[in-house]
């Protein structure tokens, strides 16, 4: 465009490409950059270059990490008796933002989805296979996501835990703050379904 | 973070410095890039390096470009006769994009801001005094926000436009597509007073 430049339009035209960030915005971010946060420029640079480099997957629980276990499969802190299966690294990181699970991961790195060709191969089940198969596991908690992906890869996956451990799916019902009249049907049926004894 | 890895960590930190970048949407944008969108990492971080090192400001009209003279200033199509004055090159781009301006254009690079101890001096005004001085000038536009340091702004420097030139201010009134039952007593006053000859 007349009155820009072409190093500012290849950083708008890559920003664009980011989730969330549109023409508007990756014009905004670029020019915020470029007149206000310059010294943030080489950072970001150095900063993308080395996670490009460093960033692989644990060979224990595929979630992201940097050495060759992740920093929950080589803490000595967590429950070694408890997997909790996910989808994807975001989905770890906000059940370790609630702060109420202490226990292992599996990240699968994606989910079940025929139309989209996605089929079992891509869900590093031989790795899963592996974890299943550590002496002292007891449970298996399926926190995918509750859409129709998520919930067929959960009955999938589930067919490959061994005989004789607990299996659990993360509770379904009303979000916490959620008023009952502004709930869709079927998340009200569920909280009904599984009520639990009220807390004293 | 439990979880994450100090690359991933560094990534988000810097992003979340980003406008209109939120802990969420850095997050979000960190593991898109990592996960799917793997290869436009090194483009970017290439990009910003590049743009860091290559962008400065125009020697005549203070825009951004990445040689003496900014595309604006070395093109030849430009009329050369109108100068549009504007507090960001964001505004500049901005009516650039509205196609309906063909002179060209100085950029102050803010407004003046007494409270935040913006001044005169940060308005590049010795630039500007040159460019004012150039033979062939007819009409200096002011198009600097329509905000109280806009307004001061564009009192301020019209100050300095030689005797004989026409000067004049961008319309103030009712925005394309705008309710006058939803538009703002000031902007609605504004636009009676400044009405115009109905196109036939």
């Amino acid at each position: 465009m007349a009155g820009s430049t072409p190093s500012l339009d290849k950083i708008v035209a890559l920003l664009r490409r980011l989730p969330g960030i549109g023409p508007r915005s990756a014009q905004r971010i670029a020019l915020d950059l470029l007149l206000r946060k310059r010294e943030l420029m080489p950072q970001l640079a150095l900063a993308l270059q080395q996670a490009h480099q460093a960033i692989r997957h644990c060979e224990r629980c595929n979630n992201l990490c940097e050495d060759a276990l992740c920093s929950i499969c080589s803490s000595g802190r967590r429950d070694r008796t408890i997997l909790c299966i996910v989808e994807s690294p975001a989905d770890l990181l906000a059940i370790e933002d609630s702060a109420a699970y202490q226990g292992e991961y599996f990240v699968l790195m994606g989910h079940l989805s025929p139309l989209d060709g996605i089929g079992p191969d891509a869900l590093h089940l031989d790795l899963l296979e592996k974890r299943l198969a550590e002496e002292g596991l007891q449970e298996v908690i399926f926190a995918t996501n509750s859409t129709l992906e998520g919930e067929a890869t959960a009955q999938f996956v589930a067919a490959l835990v061994p005989e004789g451990l607990r299996v659990t799916r993360i509770a379904r019902g009303i979000p916490m703050g959620g008023e009952l009249e502004y709930l869709d049907r079927s998340t009200l049926g569920r909280a009904v379904q599984g009520r639990a004894a009220l807390e004293s």
